[in-house]
């Protein structure tokens, strides 16, 4: 759709795509392991796409998880579709670290501390790795 | 392990299982429409888990999501896995409504309306009607 900005291309933060799906790093520097895997055609649900392209995506999903897993080590990995403002299909996969700006809570919730340093790589060998990861894990 | 509440059996809220994972119907009355599947075994996250059990875990996300879109109509879907308060894999997934408490925010965001009338079924009848619904999805 014309007015959904998830049905334009958005080329700076894009890592990895294929015909169905692709994969951003989000430019969060709250969260540095954010990486948003974004289905190409404009439906809201998972339960919208042919279970076949619901494999497909979680495979994608799965495979940001295990990057973002063995390129920074999180406390935990945040998955989450929500879509309440942009209700095209799109899944947040985000590293966690326990001294990030809103652990335990989720990255939605309440701030609970600030100036916290900021985890993992630098931004620019984190894209490089992530898609050298993605790149092997999807082909493999 | 036996501080993980998640560990525990919760008969109570639980309306349907199988021998891999269990889903509870949320006693939620901001929103009635709160489903979480538990995966029984202690694992912290979805790609700790075979890419079998993956897909087992994600249709049963899948047929949650349906039984509620079918059952409520819901503006919205939301699914998350996020964990970082008690690390046993579990899924929410959760039917939104514009004049919901949060919305569009995630449950976990800010709060944007107060008294806001209940939606759907009354409680009962959605247990009822889930139960049905999710036994009718893993059986089809």
């Amino acid at each position: 759709m014309d007015s959904c900005p998830l049905c334009q291309p958005d080329t700076d933060e894009t890592i990895w795509a294929d015909a169905s799906c692709r994969v951003l790093l989000v430019d969060d520097e709250d969260h540095p392991g954010y990486c948003r895997v974004i289905w190409h055609a404009h439906v809201a649900e998972m339960s919208d796409l042919t279970p076949a392209d619901q494999r497909h995506l979680m495979n994608v999903v799965m495979a940001t998880e295990i990057a973002l897993r063995e390129l920074m080590q999180p406390a935990k990995i945040n998955l989450a579709s929500l879509g309440n403002k942009v209700p095209h299909l799109h899944w947040h996969v985000i590293a966690r670290f326990v001294d990030d700006r809103h652990f335990p809570d989720a990255i939605w919730g309440k701030l609970q501390r600030e100036g916290v340093r900021r985890n993992g790589p630098a931004r620019a060998a984190l894209h490089d790795a992530l898609v050298v990861a993605l790149t092997e894990l999807r082909a493999g």
